[in-house]
C-alpha cells in the first residue's frame, strides 16, 4: 500500500495545494494520485500547476474535450490510474455511452494507423509538409 | 522510396477504395497512406473502412474534436507520418494555433502525470471504480 | 553522422565480434548497427551475442517466423531502423509481399485492440487465468 | 467491476456478432473483451470484423504465427488483457513452452535493440533503403 | 519547416522567457526546440519552468545523472529531437563516451526485461510490495 | 498464479544461475522475475548474463545511479514488476525519498517534452548533430 499524506499531516506547502485543488474543483475530495505524490512537495506543486492550467485554466478548448483528449493518451500509454481517473473526470463532464464508445474507437483506430505508417515506412506528403 | 500504387495503374478492388476516399473527402487528392498500404488491397480495404467511420461516421463527437483526438495518440506515439497529416487535417476542419497549442499542452501534461502515477504506484480510488 | 568503427580501424575485441557477424551470417557486409555500437564493445558483444541466439540459434521457431516477430515488435515501437534492417532480413529469409500485409495487418490490429482492452478496463476472464 | 453484455440481455445487433464470434471460433464461450466493448455495438461490430479477418481469414501465415505475432505486441504494448488471452489463444494453437520462451527472447532482444538503434542514431543503411 | 519564434520578433512574454533561458543556461543560444513552442506562450512558459527546476533546480541528484536519465527517458519513447539535445546536454555536463555507452547498455536491458515481465506475467514479490 | 521453478526442483543449468545470483547479490532470495523466467532456461541465463554485467560490472556509473536509469526505463514503459522491484533496488542502494522525488519529476518532465517535441514537429538544431 502506497503511503498517502492526508490532510491533517501535511506540511504548509501540501496543505496550499490541497487547498487550491478543493477550491478549484469545488469538492473536499482529493484524489489518491495528490495525496501519493505529495510526498514529493516540488512534484506535487508542479503537476498541480500544470494540470490545474491546461484542464482548467482560459483556453478554447471546452472543459469535456480536454478531459477527453487527456483519456485518450492516458489509454494509448496504458497507464490505468489514469484511464480510471480521467474516466470519471470526463463522465462528469457529460461524456455519454456513445461518446465514450466513439473516443475509444479512434483512439483505436489511430494506434492501428500509426503502426501501419511506421511499418509501411510512408514518406510525409509535400502538402502535409506545406501545412507544417 | 516506398512503392505507390497510383490510381491509373490500381486493380478493380484498389481502385473502388480510392474512388470512396475521394468522394467522402470531396477531393482527388489521395495522400501516401493509402497509395502506399495498397500493396496490400486487403488492408488497405478494411483500414479505409474504419477510419472513413470513426472520423467521418454519424456520431455525438464533431469532426475537429475526433481529429485532434486523433493527433494526440499520434503525438503520444511518436508517428511522424501521422503527425503531419493528422495536423493538416485538423487544421483543414478548424484547428487554430491557440487549439493546436492548447491540445499540446494537455498532451504533454497526460504524458507526464501517466508515468508520475505509474512510478509512484498510485492505487485507483475506490469512487473511481464505481464510476466503471 | 554518426561515428561507425570500420573493421579496419577496429580493436581486436570489435574485429572479433564482427569476424564473427560475418561467419554466422556468410556475409562480409556488417550493417551500421553493429558498425556503430561498436563505439562501446562490452554493449557490442553482449547485444551480438543475445541477437545471434534468438535470431539464429537453435529452436523451434523457424527463422522467418523470428524475423517476422522482430519486426512486429520494431513497428510497434517506431524504430525506424529497425522497421528497415528486419524489413530487409526477412525478405532475404522469404517474406512475400502478402505475408507482409499480412503482418502489418495483425501489428495494426493488435495495437487496437490492446488500446480498446485498457479503454474499456475489461477484466481478464478466469479461464485465461488458468492458461498461466 | 467493468459492466458486460450477456447474450440474452444483447441487442439483435451485438448478438449477431456474439453468433458469429461462436460460429468462428467453434465454441459458446465469449471472453470478457467482447462482452465489455459491446457496449459499444459499433465499435464491437468493427473490431470482430477485422480481428477475425487478420487472425482466421485466408493468407500464407499460419494460424499459431498470426497469435505469436500478436501476442508479441501485446508483450510490447504492456497489455495485461491481450498478454492472457493471446498466450491462451497460442497455446490452444499449438505453442510449446520452448516456442513461448523462444518468442518472449525475441521480444526481448528487439525491444533492447530498438533503443540502441535510437539511442546511438544509427543511420539507415543505403542497401536497406533499396529493399524498401 | 517548422516556424520558429526568434528573439528579436518575439512578445514580452516570450521574450521574458528567452531571457531566463539564457540566464539560466550561461548562453545567448536558444534551441529549435524553445523558438518552436513559442507558438503558444503558455506552453513555452509552463514547459520552460518545469524544466528548469528538474534540471538545474536544487536536489539531490547532480546535473549530470538528471541529463542521463532524460535521456533513457527519450531513447525509450524514441524522440529523434530529445536523444540528440540531450546527448549534446549530457555530454557538456561531462558524460564520457563510456558513460553514454553504460547508460545506453541500461537502457537496452531495462526494455527488453519490461517486456519479459510483461509477457511471462510476473507478479511481484511480497518483499517489494513492502517497499513501497 | 504463474508457475516458478524453485531452486530444489531446477535443473543444474537452473541452478547454476541461481547460484550466480546469489553470490552476485550476497542474498539467498531469489525475486520472481528469474524464478519464473527460468521456465525457459536459455533466456534466463542470457538475461542473467546482461543484467549482471549492466547493473554490477565494472564502469564509470556508480550502482545507485543505474539503478535509477533502470527505474526511469521502466516508470515510462509503465512496467508494474519492474517498478516495484528496481525501486527496491535503489532504495537498497542509497535512494532517499528525495531522490526518488526528483527522479520521478525529470522522467516525468521527458516524456512531457518528448511529446511537445514531436508533436510541434521541431528539428535537431545543427549545433546538436555536431554533437553526434
Amino acid at each position: 500500500m502506497t503511503k498517502m499524506i492526508e490532510y491533517e499531516e501535511a506540511s504548509d506547502e501540501v496543505r496550499a495545494v490541497y487547498d487550491d485543488i478543493r477550491a478549484t474543483r469545488k469538492t473536499d475530495y482529493i484524489n489518491n494520485f495528490w495525496k501519493v505524490i505529495a510526498q514529493h512537495p516540488p512534484t506535487l506543486r508542479r503537476t498541480w500547476q500544470i494540470v490545474k492550467e491546461v484542464v482548467t485554466g482560459p483556453g478554447e478548448l471546452d472543459p469535456l474535450t480536454r478531459e477527453m483528449i487527456y483519456l485518450a493518451v492516458s489509454v494509448t500509454n496504458g497507464c490505468e490510474y489514469c484511464i480510471a481517473s480521467h474516466t470519471a473526470a470526463a463522465r462528469a463532464k457529460g461524456m455519454t455511452d456513445s461518446m465514450f464508445g466513439e473516443l475509444m474507437a479512434i483512439v483505436g483506430a489511430a494506434n492501428m494507423t500509426n503502426r501501419l505508417a511506421n511499418g509501411f515506412q510512408v514518406e510525409v506528403d509535400e502538402v502535409f509538409r506545406q501545412n507544417e
